[in-house]
Parts: C-alpha cells; sequence; structure tokens
C-alpha cells in the first residue's frame, strides 16, 4: 500500500481518540508538531480553568483560597497516579521541578539505605541518562558520603539487564535511578523486572519517568516501585513550566526524611512554634508553596488523559509511532536518516529519534518549513506522534516536508548551533 | 482629630499611589482586605498577561517559546532586583520556591566555608524564625557536618545586636540566616548593620526577604550582602504558587554550587553529554525548568512597584500602619487588644501584629464580617493595609467591623482553631 495523503486520513478516520484532537488550541491550521514530547499542547480546557482560577480563586477567593488550594499537590497527586501510574492515594504529590524531586527522593534514600547498613553507599544510574538526572545524582552522592556508580548504557536499547547485574554485584548499592524512557533514543525499561532485579540486590529503585508518564501505561504499584519522579509538561499537556511530581511507596514514605524539610512537608502547617514533625505519606516531600496555576494546568491534563485512557493512548500511540517509522523509511532514509530507536515498537516510548549527520540544522530548517520537532547533539532529529493531539495526516504531511526540504537543501543554509535550542 | 469616615477619606485623597489601586481587580467590592502580606491581590495587568501568555505563547509558540521563556528567570531576576532590591543585574534568579531557595544558598555557603576553614561549621538563626527557615537551616546544618545555633530572639524586637554577637563570638559560625522583617511582630532588621556585624565575623549573611521585599526598599549592594532570598506572592502580587527568587552577591556566586545541580543551572542547557559546569552568576541556582507563568506574573508585580517607586510604597506604608496603630489603640484596645509589633515605624515592616487572647476566633469572625486579615499562634492577629491595594478608608472600616463583631461576641460561637488557617 502507498503511503499517500489519502491513506493517511484513512488511518485517522479509524483513530479512536480522533475527536480529542478538537480539545487543543491549534493557533496556526499548518503547523505540525511533533514536539509534544518536549511541551504538550494546551489543552482548550486549561486556558479557560486557569482565566477562571487567576480571576475568581486569585482575584476573588483571595488568600482564602489556600482553604482548598492546600488540598492540590496530593489532590492532583492522587488523580495523576490513578490515570497514569497505577498508584493508589496518598503516594504521589505533585511539587516542584523533577530535578528537585530526584534531589529530594534520591537523597532520601541513600540516607535511609546507609543509616540502616553503611555498607550501602553507592548510587548507580546510567552515562546516557538525562543531563539532570546525572549530575543531581552525582551530588546527592558526593552529599551523602556515598559513591556514583555509572553504567554504561547501549545507544539504543538503555541500560541493559547484564550491566545493571555487574553494577549491582558488590552488594553495595543503595538506590537505581534510571529513565523508564530514554529522552533521546525512547529505549522503554522493562518497569516490573528492572524494579525486581534492583530489589533483589538490596537497593531501592527510583525511577524517573519524564519522557513515559502519558505516553506508555505504568503500573507502579503492581511493580512494588519504590520511588519515582516525573514531569508533566510533556505528555501531560500541563503547560511550560508545570509543576512535578514524585511517587513513594506507602509502607516506604515513613521512614523517608526529606533533605529539604520546609514547613509545606510539615504535618501541620500552622503549628508554627513545633518542631519538624513530616507529614504522612508523599505529601513529607513537600517544601515549599505550592504551584497553584500549574496544579490546575496539570489536573486538566491528567482528566484528558483519564478521559481517553492510557491503554488506548497507547495503542494509538504505538500506530502512529510505527506509521512515522516505516514512512521515514521510505522517504528519509534515501537521504541519510537512519532509525536510533528500537525498531519494536513494544521497546520504544512515545517518540522516535533519527539520526543524521546534519539533524541540528535540518530541525532548525525543518522549523522555517512548519514542522516542529527537536534535535539532540550530536545528530539526532527527535519526532514525537503524540496520541492525543497528532493525526496520520501530520506526519505525513510533516515528513513530506522534511524530505522535500533536505532534497532542496535548505537546511545547508542553516547557521552552525547555537547555545540554546529547542 | 477625631477618627471617622470622613478623616479617613481626606487622608485617602493625599495619598499619591490611590490611583494605583484601580489596577486591581475587586471582585467583592464590600471586602477589606488586610492580608496583602499573606497572599497580593491581583493586578488586572496581570490576569490579561497571564491569559495572554497561555494562549499565544504555550498555545501558539508551543516549544519554540523556550527561545524566549529561558531568559525569564534571570531577566524578571535582574528586573526585581532593581526595583525592589538595590541589586545589579546577574545577582537575582527567580526560581523555586523560598524554601529550596533557602537550602540551597544555606548548604552552599555552609558548603564553601568549612572548605576553606573546617572550623567554620556553624549554621545561626533565631528562635522565632519562620518554620522553614528553623527546618531548613537545621536540615542543611546536619547534612553538611555542622551545627544549628540557635538565638533567642526578643517576640517584638526580633533577633538582637546583642544576642547576635554572643553566637559569633567562637568564631565558629559559617552563615548566619534571619529575617529581615519577621513574619510575626514585623520586627525589621538593619540590613548594613546586622550584615557587617556578620561579616566582621567572618561569616556569611542570608536574608529571608520573604516579608520584607515590596514592603520596605532594600539595598542589597550597597549593605554588601552575600545572599538572599524570599518570595513574590505577597507583596510582589505575583500569586498563589508564584516561584520565588535568590540573590547572590556577584563576587561570590562563582564561588559557591548549589547542592542541586539540576540541568537549568548548566552553562549549556544543551551540552547534553557534558559534566557539570555550573552557569556564571545567581543563574547557578537554578535546577529545574522555570515556571513560566508564575515568571510573567512575577514581571507584573515588579512593573507596577517600579512604577510606583519603593520610597513612594514605604511613605505610604507608614501612614497607613501609623494610623492602624492609632485606630487600633483608639476602638481596640478597650476589648483587651494590644499592639505586639514594634512601636516605632522606621522598626516595623509592611504590617503589625495586634494580640488578643482570642485572636484566632476574632480573625475567622472577621472573615466573616468581610475582614480578611490573618492569625497566628497563639494570640497573634496580623493585618497589613498595603500601600498599593489598602485604603484608610480599609483600615477605618475594617476595624470598627473587628471592634463591632468583639463587641456583639460574634467570635464566641467559633469553633476552636482547626489545623489549616488561612
Amino acid at each position: 500500500m502507498p503511503f499517500d495523503l489519502a491513506d493517511a486520513r484513512r488511518r485517522d478516520a479509524e483513530n479512536p481518540l480522533r475527536q480529542l484532537r478538537d480539545r487543543f488550541l491549534r493557533a496556526d491550521s499548518e503547523l505540525i508538531y511533533l514536539d509534544g514530547n518536549s511541551l504538550g499542547m494546551l489543552p482548550v480546557a486549561t486556558a479557560e480553568r486557569l482565566a477562571q482560577v487567576v480571576r475568581n480563586e486569585w482575584g476573588g477567593e483571595l488568600v482564602r483560597g489556600w482553604q482548598h488550594w492546600a488540598d492540590l499537590p496530593t489532590g492532583v497527586g492522587d488523580r495523576l497516579g490513578a490515570a497514569l501510574l497505577g498508584a493508589a492515594a496518598g503516594q504521589v504529590v505533585v511539587c516542584d521541578t523533577t530535578s528537585a524531586n530526584l534531589h529530594k527522593t534520591a537523597a532520601a534514600a541513600l540516607a535511609y539505605q546507609s543509616t540502616r547498613d553503611p555498607g550501602r553507599h553507592v548510587v548507580v544510574t546510567d552515562d546516557r541518562n538525562f543531563p539532570t538526572d546525572r549530575f543531581v545524582l552525582a551530588a546527592v552522592a558526593a552529599q551523602g558520603g556515598g559513591e556514583l556508580r555509572v553504567v554504561e548504557a547501549d545507544p539504543v536499547a538503555g541500560v541493559t539487564s547484564l550491566a545493571l547485574q555487574t553494577a549491582l554485584a558488590p552488594g553495595d548499592v543503595a538506590v537505581v535511578s534510571i529513565c523508564l524512557v530514554d529522552y533521546r533514543s525512547a529505549a522503554l525499561q522493562d518497569l516490573a523486572a528492572v524494579t525486581r532485579q534492583v530489589q533483589d540486590a538490596g537497593a531501592l529503585m527510583l525511577w524517573d519517568l519524564a519522557h513515559a508518564v502519558g505516553a506508555v501505561p505504568i503500573a507502579l504499584d503492581v511493580a512494588g516501585v519504590d520511588l519515582a519522579v516525573g514531569c508533566t509538561y510533556k505528555h501531560v499537556n500541563a503547560g511550560p513550566g508545570a509543576p512535578a511530581f514524585l511517587y513513594v511507596r506507602h509502607d516506604l514514605a515513613d521512614r523517608l526524611i526529606s533533605p529539604v524539610p520546609g514547613w509545606w512537608g510539615a504535618d501541620d502547617l500552622f503549628d508554627m512554634d513545633a518542631d519538624y514533625r513530616p507529614a504522612v505519606g508523599a505529601a513529607r516531600f513537600q517544601a515549599g508553596s505550592p504551584n497553584v496555576l500549574g496544579l490546575y494546568a496539570v489536573d486538566e491534563g491528567v482528566r484528558l488523559h483519564a478521559e481517553a485512557g492510557i491503554d488506548t493512548v497507547r495503542a494509538v500511540s504505538i500506530g502512529l509511532l510505527d506509521y512515522l517509522v516505516a514512512l521515514a523509511e521510505d522517504l528519509l532514509a534515501p537521504l541519510g536518516f537512519s532509525l536510533a530507536s528500537p525498531q519494536e515498537s513494544a521497546r520504544r516510548g512515545g517518540h522516535v529519534v533519527l539520526r543524521h549527520p546534519d539533524a541540528y540544522r535540518i530541525g532548525v530548517a525543518a522549523v522555517e518549513r512548519g514542522v516542529v520537532g527537536d534535535v539532540r547533539p550530536p545528530d539526532l532529529l527527535r519526532l514525537a506522534p503524540v496520541a492525543l493531539t497528532t493525526s496520520y495526516e501530520d506526519v505525513f504531511t510533516g515528513l513530506t516536508r522534511i524530505r522535500d526540504l533536505v532534497v532542496a537543501g535548505e537546511h545547508t543554509t542553516v547557521p552552525a548551533r547555537r547555545s540554546r535550542i529547542t
């Protein structure tokens, strides 16, 4: 069957989530947006709710709003946990940034483990992990009197079971932290198997779900995961700078102490003369005042995903990704592109990465052509057709435009990489 | 001269900032809002800008927005620093929460000091400091292998020079952190004198400006302050959960390392394979993705304050506070209220506190009467007539209503304190 517009439209007509596409703002009908894994699109309901919250709640209720805003971090956390994380109530709190939450949970895990057994002082991660994770975990290990052990990851498949086995073998590992979906290759780890492997070695498992949440089904409770963090501005569509989340398994929470024990993590916010007594459950990992606007945006994003159902999202996502991979093979492979993500869709998250020596300049030129993906050094073009917002027609049109611009050599006039790129 | 409505209106007519009052949303014209030091009112321009940012920037620019959003934390920081902190560019960054920023700056200061001189391992604060500060500083001291030394503060005057001298005498202090304006008594410290006293003893000075910024003129550069943190949702009118800020003196910044070295504090965001190289200046204290919406709200709040001028704000604030104190003496002292703030206006920040054995129940009953202040355990009613948003008529009406409700005994039916109050 040929790849053409009619074929793409036939596929779209069969998409069970096609009607949700109208729930997002489309300011530019010509724009092909394939970067929802970096910043998700704006749900119309979110724009309306934020406007209402600003005027009626901040403007109208003023300080009295805290009587209900105070419950947002755990309330939205519970709803996020139920819809997208497979987490029962009380274990998820929406707060701070992924970086801050990784710092807090990793530091608490290392302190807990090394207090029980001074021999357990090693933090394990991988050499291809996201920059924040590598930087923060190194700092946590140093601050906690521990040691960072960096596993070599495969550029496509990510961290292998064998590499992890070698890292865990000495029996000195306190906590392992890797990403469920790799931010470059999209490699999807086996949540339950890795968690079990880590726990069997006596270590705690701390997942970074940034690129996974909202893209793939996640079952934290079933897998017995210890700790997790992630962001909400990608596949959860909560907007730039929306608060991140963290998960702490219910029977573990009360044994962990946040290294940033701000008053919002205390048991009683207004018992102001008392010593610090941490709140029960994941809520103790809050520190300062909640980002109220951002929390409402997370709530709306979660609501949309709950309506779609994460299993349906995943099925639609795989359809779109497989189509994109096949189309890229057809249109782009002859121009020097190759797939740098796992071939098998079950082993990928919600995006794919194509390799091309000129990826950076092609990515910039594509934006000029109205196709927004993103590039990652040194030679990767990252593309995400997102189940809730992207059509097959978008993918067809987007890849066709990329082929055309490369054929026309439009990218050859783009200057070399600047320091800050999208 | 009698205190009456006509007198209050005469005073309002002479207020040089009276026209700025119309720049804030007033959803309920009967509401007397005396809690702008807890949550500042909503500027109309902020509501409009947030709506525009949500639809046009998030919705329209999508991920391309980061090309300019990325500059917000330092750009808004520079404008905040210029308008309200007496800080030249490059030293202020708007990010995270006050709790998180206090943790990062205090931990960095302790690490820096104790590396230069292992004998300098003590963190000093006071026993009446805000809960977050006491909790976080204790944790920082413990995590850094140091020790917390808690100075006894006077309930009204706050930390005295003598108490500080005693705490500094052993020569082992790494960093001192207290509030410029006390959250309960409103006691205003002498920024320059305390900074000098601390630095003369070889310690670094870390100010918490939460209740001071936007209420009193602050000259960080002139005073040679080392570090400062503060929030923006009080007198800066940036809304619930708006990001906080931190200040690091320019010649100190490059010697300090954030304990949460997330990728947003790195020198090059997208040099993704590199080791952590911190950004130049205060920007290195960023960690995760900026709270874009909150940053725009801070920017609008700062703009309003810049237009008013902090010296005018302070003059108007003192007029309102002196009036409130005199009126309270007249209307409320006979009912058992007493001033628990310094008598002299030059020694107070932007609010005052009245003591009454039934403060909690009176505060709750006052809300029912349309007068919103707040209460702090055990017996304090905190009231803030804010220069940009409160009129003399508001103060007159508010205190009259409080007198009337106490005379009528309306507070006696209010149940005892719940866990969470505003």
